[in-house]
Parts: structure tokens; sequence; C-alpha cells
């Protein structure tokens, strides 16, 4: 740990605290108030609305407003605040379009930190992609998109790990748990994944896959396992031509160029312990077929991260949860995984840049 | 198990060996050899390749031969055999489709032995259906489609358990771990799916898997969690409409007539601890949507079962293995979970006849 922390610049994990009628601002002070914030951390948000869901849940932490560029300040349940207004208060669990904004200054303050040097990465919680639509966005699609447009990037790719992955980077710790999963489409009607599954497309998303988990976790020559689309891995065009026709031949002339891209393999056979262990990350080629077990081996353990990005972003596994907001019910574990996994990469990316000038 | 034993009929579970090439009889024997067959098995199958193999393996096995309706001879490291004659002798590894009509007369014996009331249950180890085709039978299609139409069933259900699942039937534990998954479509190219899932199929497979739940997992008002076919259950129709004008409609109908069918959900959140806790199984709409997660979590250790036979039958959850046939090194693992979890189906059945005559 001291060696990790010597290599580390020092700059601070931004947290995007997310809608403010849901659960991302009492999971913060939360974790806050527990000590399970990483050192470095500054929440990004309303402050009276902090202090307001404190108070409701009793949480003891104080709340410390600061700019970006200024010395955190530190001490036990202490949360540095880099103070975002919001336009109108908010209740627990009661959406208001008039927020919408709010929210958004929230991921743009995060974004220019990062851009200008005064944040090492920035993690997520939570928004609502309706209520952001309903305030004066009809074409937000969500975090991710909006995140890929602010910084100029062309593509991007939605990865999630389990902690025991990132425990995995952290410790050098080997097992069969270690689990990361990259999707080639995410949110697409299942009907539509068979036609999304095409050459360009595979290629981009393979060699963001490849390029980030080199950049950002410090694997110098990433092994990537493909999953098939077919059941089987189409069981030679008995059940699907898509591996014959596409997925395989791209592979090959990815592997042709250097890319330990593997596979394609029958999805319901590779994740398993003997194939994982042989592999940095797998490529699943639609949402269900990835993130069903990925959830389920992370047992709420597990953070999503965006790969393409000039930054590290990392973000929950999970929603709004307008239900639970206000009621201290909802769980901190994600949020502390993807906080975590932010502030691993930023340092592992900062040790890279160091030692190796890539 | 004292009271397990006394209830049931002490009729075997019979073995089919499957495809003479491949890993099943070597699996049967290592079973046998290390004393991990439950009482009252037997195999199906050749007995000269099963002493070949048991030869070649060094494995220490006393094969004894007899027919159904006989005593089974007993012994430590004995392997009853049904005898059922290759037509050519086989070597491990090498396919030869003259021993094509083998392997269906061993399913048939087993078939025979069940209807006749000398089996109580039978267990198959993988066949090729590839060299079942070219050996003459060119509509074969594989193990369930062959043994419905030879029992004349309208309809079957692939369900597969893991071992905790069977762990929970036999002494009772109630763990997060507890997972049986039916697909309501099987092995269809993914582009074929989603105009597959329709109001009589989701009501046929809903019906056969909720009454195998009572009569052979003995569970009185089966509790179904339904997954959704697109991501996010299809966010409210924007991720897809399958959701909305068909499966939750068809669940609701369902659910009218008594069915304890639950969902839609979304695949990538249903399979955590805190909602499987809730169910006694899930129906995932496809393949790589419920086996990915359910061979991750058993781990090699879970095994596949058909419902909606008027018999007990259940399956390894791999294939014939032809490049480690011969070798020793494949696991049988999966083939000693089914044959468990045929014997404890088999004793639930008799035990449910004996006390309620259903």
């Amino acid at each position: 740990m001291p060696q990790r922390e010597a290599l580390s610049p020092l700059l601070p994990v931004a947290i995007t605290t997310g809608e403010p009628a849901g659960i991302g601002p009492e999971l913060t002070l939360m974790l806050a108030e527990r000590g399970e914030l990483p050192p470095h951390s500054v929440a990004v948000g309303d402050i009276t609305l902090l202090a307001e869901r404190a108070e409701l849940l009793g949480l003891k932490v104080e709340l410390a407003a600061c700019q970006p560029g200024e010395p955190l300040p530190e001490g036990p349940s202490v949360l540095p605040v880099w103070p975002v207004a919001l336009d109108t208060p908010s209740q627990p669990g009661v959406l208001n379009a008039a927020n919408a904004a709010y929210v958004l200054a929230t991921l743009a303050a995060a974004v220019h930190a990062c851009q200008n040097g005064h944040a090492a990465a920035m993690t997520t919680a939570p928004l609502h992609k309706g209520v952001i639509i309903d305030g004066g966005y009809p074409t937000f699609t969500g975090h991710t998109e909006w995140l890929r447009d602010a910084c100029g990037a062309e593509e991007v790719v939605m990865m999630l790990a389990t902690d025991s992955a990132l425990h995995a980077q952290v410790s050098g710790w080997q097992g069969p748990a270690d689990l990361r999963v990259a999707l080639l489409t995410t949110h697409l009607p299942l009907r539509a994944v068979a036609d999304a599954v095409t050459p360009t497309r595979l290629v981009r998303i393979s060699r963001i896959l490849a390029a980030d988990l080199t950049r950002q976790f410090g694997i110098a020559k990433p092994r990537i396992a493909v999953c098939g689309l077919n059941p089987h891995a189409g069981e030679d065009g008995h059940l699907g031509r898509e591996e014959l026709d596409i997925i395989s031949p791209t592979l090959e002339a990815l592997r042709a160029q250097g890319l330990d891209v593997r596979g394609p393999y029958p999805a319901d056979t590779l994740f398993t312990p003997r194939h994982l262990a042989e592999v940095d990350a797998v490529l699943a080629m639609y949402h269900d077929q990835g993130l069903a077990v990925l959830k389920y081996a992370g047992f709420g353990n597990a953070a999503n991260m965006t790969l393409g990005l000039p930054l590290v972003r990392t973000s929950v596994d999970h929603g709004t949860a307008l239900d639970l907001a206000g009621t201290g019910k909802a769980s901190p574990a994600s949020l502390a995984v993807a906080i975590r996994l932010a502030r691993h990469l930023a340092d592992q990316r900062a040790a890279t840049c160091t030692t190796s000038h890539l």
C-alpha cells in the first residue's frame, strides 16, 4: 500500500452524487460516516441537500466545502464537497425535472476537474434518465453517452468488474472469481442484437477493450475471451451462422494485428473457473449474456466502468432506487467498489505514465 | 437419510453410458471405483467396452451383468451392468457411425425399464448428435427430443440445477446458491428467439415447469421467477415490447389460473441472492440468458433434467469430450450430480405417491 500511495498523484476521485431524489446522496454519506471512502475522495453536489439527508438519517458526517484545485479537508467523518447548487429543493423519492440541469452540472464539474488536472478520476452515483429527458434534454440516453460526447470520444465500451477482480488488481490475488465483462452491444432490444454484431463494431470495441486493459489496468498483453452470439457458439453453423460468417473471421484478422482475442466460445461454458483463469476479460455479445453471470458473481459488489474515454470513470451497477431513498436501507457496497476501482485505476494510470511514459 | 431410504422403492437408477468413444463409460467406472455411485445404480452399455476402459485406465471395478427385474449385485467397487452389445468395437476418441443404433438401444432399454417398473429413473451420459445422424437417423436432434417421442410426451422442458439446489432438497439447507433454471427456448439461433416467445409456448412451458416442481421436487406451490426477453426487461417498452405485449399479459393470465409466476424481471439483476431466495426456479427466455449464470454457479457441478416426461430423466451438463476420452482426465462431477439428482427425484416421487396418491 505505501508503494501504491507513493505513486499516486494524490488527486481526488470526484463522486457525482447523482439524482438528488435517489439514493446517491445518502450512499455517499454512509460511506463517509463509516470511514469507507478511500483517502482523497470528494463529493460533487448540493451541500444543503447532503446536510438534509445526513440529518434525516442521523449520519454524523462533517461536510466541508472546497473548490477543485484546493487541498481537500481531512479528518474522521469529514466529507469534502465541491458544491454545485440545486435549482429547487429535493425530497427523497420525488423526481423533479427542474433539477435535470443540476444533475448534468455535477457531471460537467467532474469532467472539467479531470481534464484540468484537479481530479484523478470520477465515480458516478445513479441518475434517472427519464427525468433528465423531461427536464429539457430530449436526446439524453445515459451517463455513458453523455460522457462520450462531453469528452469528444468516438466510441466507448461498457465493462463491469466484480470486487474480486479489483482485489486481484490490488493485492495480486489470483482466483476463479476474477471477472471482468465488457459488452459488444448494450441497451438494444434482443431482436436487434444479431444485426448489430458487425465486423466494424467488433473491431472497434475489441481495440478499445485491449487498449484500456493496458492503459487503465496495466496489463501489458491483455487476453480477451469472446463469446459467440448463438447457443453453443453456433455449433458449427447448426445454431446460427454469425460465428462462421462474422465473428471468427474478424477475430482472425484482429489476431493477425497482434490482439490476443480468443474464441468465439459458447457463453454457457466460458464462465467457469478453468476458462476464466486464462483470460483478463470476457467480451460478451449482448447485455444479458454477460451481465447476469457478472452480477451473480459480484453479489452486489460489482462496479461499472466506461472504457475509451480520456478520463477514468466508474459507476455503481444499480439505479436510483427511489423507493429506498431517504430510508437508509440501500446498500453502499456497489458505490464503495466503484470508488475503490476508480482510485485504483487512477493510481495504476499514474504509475504507468511515471514508469513508461505510455 | 434412513427415512428417505425407507420411502424408496429401491428400484435402480439406470445410467446410459452414452457415446462409446466418449467419456461416458469411463466416468461411470470412475464413480464406481471411488464408491461415489448411490446404492441401486446400474450402468446400461456394452460390458466388454466397460472392461476395456477399466483396464486401460487401471480402474479396479468388478463388472456384474444382470437383467432388469433381477436383484442388483452388491459390493464395494461392484458396478452392475444391464448389457447392451456394441455393433462394432470402439476406440476412445474415434467416432464410428456403426454404433449409432447401439447408443439408441441403451436409451430404449432404460426407458423400457422405467416404464415396466424395473427402474426408478434414468441418467444419461453424453452422446454425439452428429454420429447418430450419420449412422442412419437423419432426424435425430438430441436426447431430449428422442425421449419426448419415445414416451409420447407432447412437450418437454429443459431445466438445469446446481448441486447446492440438490443439497437443499436433500438436507433442508436454505441458501442463496440454490439455483434451478428452466428454458423457454433451447437450441435456437439468437435471431430466432424473439419470435419464439409466444403466449402459447409460455403457457405450456410454465405449466409443465410448475407441475414437475410439484410432482418431482415435492414443492406444493412452486414460485417461478420469469426473465424478460430484453435488457432491463424492456424498460417499459424503451428496449423492446415483448414484455408489454406478450410476457406480462400471459403471466397475468397464468396467475389468474393459480400459477405463482412472477415477473418479467431483468435477467441481470434477478440472479442475485435476495431475489433467488424468494423463488423455487427461474424461467429464462433463452439458452445463454439462463445457462451462463447457472454453470458459473454450479462450477461443473450442475445437472440437466427433462421435465414433462412420464419418467425421471437427468443428464450431465457436458458433451462427449472426445479429446479426453481414454485419458481419465475428465471429471465425473456432473455425472455424479446427475445420478444423485435422479435418485433423489425418484425417491421424492415415490414418497409423494405413497403419502398423497397424487
